[in-house]
């Protein structure tokens, strides 16, 4: 029987996103979600807004969120753009900045984020992977080669790496002509924001999401930070597309988060503080780990293969990513849950590896 | 200074929805919002799920809400799609089943939803659009032409005009090789779903929204039926763009509102009977009114030009939808408000044609 689908559709080969099974309680260490829940105010907006407004769209622009992160990161209002989560944002970027050039590929880490590649053939961009060095550090001057644009997260994921605030306006520096994306998802957990630098770099634009250090997986909002013309670049995409993105609770739900700034700080800094006690613990097991400025941690063990821990760490209710990939897969991702989860984490790891 | 935008971001002129003034309070008819709040168990289903589980993504495929839908239907869940709108269904859909080939463009009536020639121009689909006759009814014969695809929606958007099954299902017909899209966002308002047809048409895509008949503009969901094969393909797009495109609160109020069916039953009966008496009072009034199927009427008066109508209601603090379009230049669309609402309108228009 004939599919109906488009010759686009037929070849893609969509992102996998990490298992949500069903089946049983897991300890959940596979998508970096925050152990923590989000701040009570987050919910009390939430519950207030659960009324008869819901009848009516939402405001298209989110001015009120909009107005609120610009004034927490000392932006304008047009320096603002949201998204259904920053995978909307990010998909909007490929359409938005990069170009069908074959002579001028996108560049972004061979390790990283891998919706990247799945975005590049939903949108028809050439890209190049610039392989990482052997410690998975970012090859600075690779990225100064000819191309369409480049997109690099940092922390970079699934490793953890940072670089430094010189690195990526060095980065900018060699490629006036071209956007830069620079996907901050993991940034609050030690990393160095690049926001200072969008007064100086028009062609600089930072992504962030709620998903991770403000504890809303569940609400789906993220935002883009960079100058009024990348922003108004976006939103034409976005209106093009779909006028209203986020609803009205995730509106107010991402507002309230924002706000509570204690609260942020708070759990960051718990999750931070366990992340450091779970590297030394698995040093001392004899694993590998690469230092992390995120909210999860990249391990290799010297005498166990990744996959064999992962099973066995998942019959025993503990779920990890596992990434089945040249160079990684002798590696397991693994989110930085409460305290409590991560011993029962670290407890069944010492069972598997004994 | 250079935009950085890509060219495609450069040559497309976004889709504009109904303004939102925050100026002053409005009676507002300008963007088919239903009057009436959604169900209280919606409320209810949403104030129960903003708690700690936000920290958690919600399930990327809605499973609950699909099974709640495909039962609705009596059809199996692999045959539900969920977006976030049903615009954003409408896009991936452009992108799942229609190809860029410049002598098989895609139709779609010359007098209808304005976002489908955006959705063109983003995916770059050629389309071909079919000239509605004199009285913006359908030629169904134009859609027998060759081409890569069919959108059509039943009711007709801005003229609330509806065709019915035997002439769905004409065109499904003629349409063998190609996907055939019925946009049925306005249906519960007294058209004739061609969800009976879908067991037999492997080619027919349905697009439902909760924005307009379930009182949810505000919470940003819709839904597709179909052939598993064609769910198949749109998630195939959905999963190269976004995960997760519905959050925790959307998948939990949507799943309330289609359980209550009583609510849905009242609410929508109402709005018909209001239009009923809305109807027969322009025709009083001398307008021409184009029979309508849909929770808003077109309608155009003899002597006094639509613009200045518009103008003149907003004066008066009414919004209408005005399209300052070829062939629909001097209509309004006047969405079906409350009775209260509706006398509001209709007292105003009275003073400015008097």
């Amino acid at each position: 029987m004939r599919t109906y689908w488009s010759r686009l559709a037929a070849n893609l080969e969509p992102y996998v996103p990490g298992e949500q099974p069903k089946d049983r309680t897991y300890i959940k260490l596979n998508t970096n979600e925050n152990p923590y829940p989000p701040s009570p105010k987050v919910i009390e907006a939430i519950r207030a807004a659960a009324n008869s407004d819901l009848k009516r769209y939402p405001d298209p622009n989110g001015d009120a969120l909009r107005n609120t992160i610009a004034a927490y990161y000392g932006l304008q209002s047009d320096q603002v753009f949201l998204g259904n989560g920053s995978d909307e944002i990010l998909a909007f970027s490929f359409s938005a900045f990069f170009d069908p050039d074959p002579d001028r590929p996108i560049l972004f880490p061979d390790i990283s984020y891998s919706f990247y590649p799945v975005y590049a053939h939903l949108y028809q961009i050439p890209y190049r992977c610039v392989p990482l060095h052997e410690d998975f550090s970012l090859p600075i001057e690779a990225f100064f080669q000819k191309n369409g644009g480049v997109i690099l997260p940092n922390p970079n994921a699934p490793t953890g790496n940072a670089v430094s605030l010189s690195v990526i306006e060095e980065i900018l520096r060699h490629n006036p002509e071209q956007t830069v994306i620079i996907d901050e998802a993991y940034i609050d957990f030690g990393g160095v924001s690049a926001v200072p630098l969008i007064s100086r770099y028009p062609n600089l634009l930072i992504v962030h999401t709620l998903s991770k250090s403000r504890s809303l997986a569940g609400l789906r909002v993220g935002f883009a930070l960079g100058h009024a013309g990348l922003i108004q670049g976006l939103n034409t995409i976005k209106n093009s597309f779909n006028s209203y993105t986020l609803d009205r609770l995730a509106l107010v739900g991402a507002e309230a988060a924002i706000k509570d700034h204690a609260y942020f700080q708070a759990t960051k800094n718990k999750i931070m503080r366990t992340r450091a006690h779970v590297v030394s613990e698995l040093e001392g097991m004899g694993f590998y780990v690469i230092p992390s400025q995120a909210n999860f941690v990249f391990i290799s063990h010297p005498a166990r293969p990744a996959e064999e821990i992962f099973t066995q760490l998942k019959e025993r209710a503990v779920l990890v990513r596992y990434f089945k990939k040249p160079r990684i897969d002798n590696f397991l991702r693994v989110s930085i849950g409460s305290d409590e989860e991560m011993s029962s984490f670290l407890q069944a790891l010492a069972a598997i590896i004994a």
